[in-house]
């Protein structure tokens, strides 16, 4: 045997429920890099589920969870947040009357962990993830299969899960170009709440306050301050009300942060305005050299 | 006379004082549109800014302002805001020395208006200017001619300046590509506070509040919140410390805004955060459409 044999796919099946930017995106890298032999996508509205199948996103469409959960060795949700638990349920439902792979495994792409890991603990199939990687653009229009190249992807096995399972799905995650790191639900929403849920929050709130006659006066500051506020209003609603709690510990440390800003400039503290400064200098620029790089 | 015949260049002589990323965008944009016949630049560093006349971003290079004052028709200060008055004060001491262009007009780049006219209210040669447009990189070697194109320039004229000279000054921005508006120094002030004042300070907040362990986790989101927070400590500390007042008053808006977010997460009030989530929404969407375009 050698190299230029080409080896099997990781997964023979792979059900992808919303294709969105994500789950297009997904479906593309899995096809580029020939991970599975089939992709089915799955999407509520016919017409645009049929279009990514035309545009040559997925090789097969559907409406309908149930009827090709049977088919998959692998199904990955990306519907929002709010509807994970029960389209998984919904999958769940169709795999126990079928007859279908026994080693399937489920997982899903959602911001939060938490709530969907718990809310599925009694489902050993299920096994959480949360690739970090998007846009602020919508739709399989946008999709780009190098969307997750380089970046992290994060996995949440509760106890109960099989090691080869999470193994597998690691090595699933990789296939499309992702560093894995395996964390507890709770533990991703308490870092993630801190790096990308606050500053959603963050950008929204100092969109909210420029006035309309202040919109000629903001430079490439402003804008790439609050760039991430353009994102879709009802998916980070379900984002944020699944992390409640690390949410409000987040923005009271970022509220203490601001605060001492506010009081070094009440007091015309120059010093220690220009050393709070550099402590936001150092610790911003220190992303440049960190793993997860930027294109 | 016909169109093919070339217009007189609008100014003799500039002097450009200050020739980092601004000064050498602006001498770059002078020297592409012809609008001067010499562009001389000043700078501290006798090895800097001979490396900015061998890189053709100046035709002459000195060291002291006094010493050129007074060949100048036009003086750009580009130094840290912090040192425009006395940086001004010099070259007006050297002119009054001499035998120099009695129509000489001087002006500055500095994100800040009311403490420099206030400062230099007596001097009514010189007439503020802030051209909206920058970058987080740093130097004459990031020089960029094309940096003023469709951005917006502000200039701040108090009562006593002469009508000729603030229209003079506005075709020169003009010139360079930028659209002009007139406002009060007070006023300026007030806009930038929430447009690029306080960004800068909640950027460098958020980025002070992500621990070391933490990086791997972030993505494009917290990158493009944050990426101001890169800028230079000193330069911003010199810019906050001039705007004391209206920087207290952002801050307190965007708290208040922030609290509301606050509020709706602890209280699990959906509707309402979605709501909060949707104005933010269209306050951002709305820049993509406003006259101040990105690249």
């Amino acid at each position: 045997m050698t190299e230029s044999i080409d080896k099997p796919p990781l997964e023979s099946t792979v059900v992808i429920v919303g294709v969105g930017l994500i789950g297009g995106s997904l479906a593309a890298a899995i096809r580029q890099r020939k991970l599975a032999q089939t992709v089915i996508g799955v999407g509520r509205d016919r017409v645009r589920i049929e279009a990514a199948r035309t545009a040559g996103i997925i090789d097969e469409a559907a409406t309908d969870i149930a009827a090709v959960a049977d088919r998959a060795s692998l199904i990955v949700f990306g519907t929002p947040v709010d509807r994970l638990v029960s389209d998984v349920r919904t999958a769940q439902a169709a795999l126990a009357n079928s007859t279908g792979n026994p080693d399937i495994l489920l997982t899903d792409v959602g911001s939060v962990k938490a709530s969907i890991c718990q809310g599925l603990a009694d489902f050993t199939s299920f096994i959480g993830s949360h690739p970090i990687a998007g846009s602020h653009q919508q739709g399989f229009e946008f999709a780009d299969p190098n969307l997750f190249q380089g970046r992290m992807c994060v996995i949440t096995p509760l106890r109960s899960a099989s090691a080869s399972q999470v193994e597998r799905l690691e090595r699933f995650w990789r296939g499309v170009g992702m560093t894995t790191v395996r964390m507890s639900p709770e533990d991703h929403d308490e870092t993630l709440a801190l790096t990308s849920h606050l500053p959603h929050v963050v950008a929204s709130a100092l969109a909210s306050i420029l006035p309309e006659d202040g919109r000629s006066f903001t430079g490439t500051g402003f804008r790439d301050t609050t760039r991430i506020a353009a994102g879709d209003p009802r998916l980070w609603t379900g984002i944020l009300r699944n992390n409640t709690e690390s949410m409000l510990r987040g923005i009271e440390r970022f509220q203490q942060s601001l605060n001492q800003f506010r009081d070094a400039i009440a007091a015309k503290d120059v010093e220690l305005l220009e050393r709070l400064l550099r402590e936001g200098q150092a610790s911003r620029k220190a992303l440049d050299h960190s793993p997860q790089r930027m294109e």
